[in-house]
């Protein structure tokens, strides 16, 4: 507790930007199903898009101190995450710090707590997925840290990591694993294009992957 | 487990959009206060109203390969309603499935479970009532049914039955009802309008409905 | 049980309007954190800012009986807040309601339990904080009262409070205190719109709060 | 709504004791993982095990008349089963209510809703796998159906069939698969019995099931 | 805020040790089914069943401090309930201040927050009824009230209030309502014992109630 | 994903013992409010304390083939902790794994998930802290992995970390900082000792912490 890390790694923009617009499912099933946050995540609103590099909170339970201190490390293109020390829906960021972060070139929040001043954040264009929405006030009394490995909403993210995030949820990717992940996800997109066509055209799943075969096998019985 | 029924009866169209135009709330009412989903099912978006006759789906927990099954069995104005058989959260349906089910004429779907894609779906004007909106992704390994009987969010539905769906939920009308049902409903849309009007004007409720007496008698103090 | 409080005290509707007009956010910090209603509440669409005199119902479980009595008690800018004997998320209220409270002047509804009818209130900019949206119906059986203390959401609701609610949730401030909490709001947001100005321009807030002894003192690493 | 059926089938009272032997794990996974209430039915104290025919319960919210009415088609052996036409957890079953469904011989209650008099209920030796623990009391206003088919905790419930409860949780059997579910419990058994005889002289699961080259198929790799 | 209320009044101790013996469900009924706390609140052990004089505090999220405050408060007889002024499951309370509680004749904690050291408390007999059991530590930074009314679960309650409390939750007795109640409370139990002895010989509820007549007229058919 | 990591340092089982005897509350506290796992893990039956090295597994929804997987990696004392790629309530573990993880010495579970057979658990004295008890089986088809960092309720564990549980929850502490922590652990309750002592004898807290000149700074009023 009570650390700054101030040099971190990040991952190339142009393939952030790539996996921003892969979008979360497709990014999600491009790395084998891992990394994405529980479904309680709800964008505050709908329609953004983003993708960042992870700059990472860890914070004490109605504490938003850490929020004041990671702002400064953050560079054009991050993207805040924070998980606490025990649960909590105060909210810790509203359209005060959101400014301070825009100001700074952050694309967003993703947030195992509350936020407020949703409305003016939505102004703002600000983009927030959190628990909560929440005008309850926080303290600012306990240090945390920024940029250490922090859980948030039941997954693991490192600082650098990609967070990639839309209507669908958050998904993290590791830093190390995000090029050959935007490969694979682009892939996927292709694949889907293709198969987006086939299916209007009216051609059924079943038949388009293939499955009755198997489906017989498994002693599927039509009535 | 493991059944497709293939020949379900329906409801003759003008009945299932005569519900729809009722909508949830007072179709509810008109056949007893029966039939209502719980209210932890969502719509993705908001301002879709929707009715069809009922394509039902029993799945296993975060496996879709039964709504590939379901999909062949869609008619023009059908809508998919799918029961697990073990709660979860899981992404069982997205875009591709949506482009496919809309192939085929379906008009939306309801899902004790989640869903992925939201952004496009709404793209798609493709309504969804969910539980969750996960982009965690399925797997196709273990057989469920299709058109039988199946429970989704507390109610009870039987293949054929009209599925009625706008803002404030999900409700079920059985088969048989169906035409009953709309004209209890209709009865009560043209009383309502009739209440408007006189409560609009400032008459109140308790003199509108005549309840002074009854809560006079049930001990009402006015201090 | 079975009370209805015929005159209540309200506060000066300039100070009403100030209220509304802070927000929230602001007016919860500027009365010390309190008065917050739990974070569960929700608007059933977006975007309203409204605030008004309490005018309180204490309802039974699934009984909307009292609705109709309070509104009778509605003035020129009254909020109706309800609270129940047991939890319900029943829809107590709905667009006919709405229809004779909008008649009467009234801003909004609080509600610890469900509302339906959501797209004609939306429609009818009538605005709604509540539990749940749900259209199962409510019976009229039981007595409970009307401008009476009632809890609504974790908070103590006293008739002639001012309640304020936008996007962020809903806050109550007590009658006597709302001018000095008005003051001490609108202080709030003129030193926030100083902060805005200098933190949009770029400069921390670890600056502008001088936090960096107090952090140090504490024993912040950078590393 | 309104309709109590009188005489409904039940299985032999020998597979009913069969099943209850086995317990709900067992019996689960016996009838192809199908037939389970969902996690958050709870008993209300450990140790309970109990097997009986169900007779159902539909009630509507905070009412209890129905439960009454059931009471009179119990025989010696049933199970009280419960659900609701809208969610509730009210206080639907105390310690009255136990003494003369326990005279008529009823082995104990199953309900999606809450329960009070849990001191007295356990002292009596009356098991309750509920929702919720409330001192909250019903009204009797409405009327339910008895013997119904029921939704309870997403399962459908026919009157007779089997409600097999413990520790684990609560399963429903259907009245004509009964019998064929005992035998397959009933094997299930004997293996687990031999299972549990290897494993515990420290063979390891992946080779006592031989999982061994499917994991290394798979691309397990051991590091 | 801040503030500490040095003398309240308290009901005789009889009347507190009747409605005790009474139980929560008894003492919730006869005073007219109110008062009840949320069923959330749990007993952290079955068994307790205390009545005390209310010692109220409100106390900041994550904080404890006013606990220590609040403990000179306590006479004998007499029971700690807290509510928070934003929601939290953190530990407030532990076997440290249980012991400092008891020594001062305290029987009881009801707690809209967490207790740790439940093993301990358990021990020493010390029965609390709260919302979560975490070991998560509270910090001590900032001021509550003391004997102020607090919202505690949904219900407010005064100090020297009668809190009755047993494995069914927690019921709220007003101070000046406390004798009459439980006089209603003794009357009631006398009448449930001779509906017992009714009910325990097979007479049905239905007759015993003479309920047979009015489901007639509201058409209950049996079939 | 598909990883088994076969050789994992263990702390020192003399430190892990010590750990253990301090239970969750002291520790976490010791080690600076940290690593506690999520209130909603509970155990399966009250009064087991245990600790053990952690061995980690990551699994699948549904899928506790990595379960059978893990058993394999155990050595005495150790405890097993899984967390899963997508959030479920299945019950992953019963009887037969824990006769094959006991025969190797193991001292519990701690798992983000569903457990079964709890009676057969309790019986055999291995103890479970579990989010949900819950008959529904697993299936065996997708691989996870073993002794890599897994996240669980909230927390991240590494293989060989000290994982203490006991009825207050779930801790665990990292297996480099295990001593240190056992140290001020030991120092924390030899205090608490004298505290209690201290307080049984009637001291009051607030003197004994010298709390009252910093409540009276922080304007805390006598009335």
């Amino acid at each position: 507790m009570g650390v700054v890390v101030q040099n971190i790694d990040r991952v190339d923009q142009a393939i952030i930007d790539g996996l921003r617009d892969c979008g979360v499912a497709t990014v999600h099933e491009a790395q084998g199903r891992k990394g994405l946050l529980a479904s309680y995540m709800n964008p505050i609103y709908k329609g953004a898009q983003v993708a960042g590099s992870a700059v990472t909170i860890l914070a004490p339970p109605c504490d938003n101190w850490m929020v004041h201190v990671a702002i400064e490390q953050l560079q054009e293109g991050d993207i805040l995450i924070l998980g606490t020390t025990s649960p909590s829906d105060a909210g810790y960021f509203g359209d005060l710090l959101a400014t301070s972060a825009q100001a700074r070139g952050c694309v967003g929040l993703v947030i195992d707590a509350g936020v407020r001043d949703v409305k003016d954040l939505t102004q703002m264009n600000f983009p927030v997925w959190s628990k909560a929405i929440h005008a309850q006030g926080c303290i600012k009394e306990t240090l945390g840290s920024v940029n250490i490995p922090v859980v948030c909403a039941d997954q693991l993210v490192h600082p650098g990591d990609v967070v990639v995030a839309d209507d669908d949820g958050v998904c993290v990717v590791a830093r190390e694993e995000a090029a050959d992940v935007l490969d694979k996800a682009r892939a996927r997109m292709a694949l889907e294009e293709e198969k987006r066509t086939t299916l209007a055209s009216g051609t059924l799943g079943i038949d388009m992957y293939n499955m009755r075969p198997r489906l017989a096998e498994k002693g599927l019985k039509y009535v």
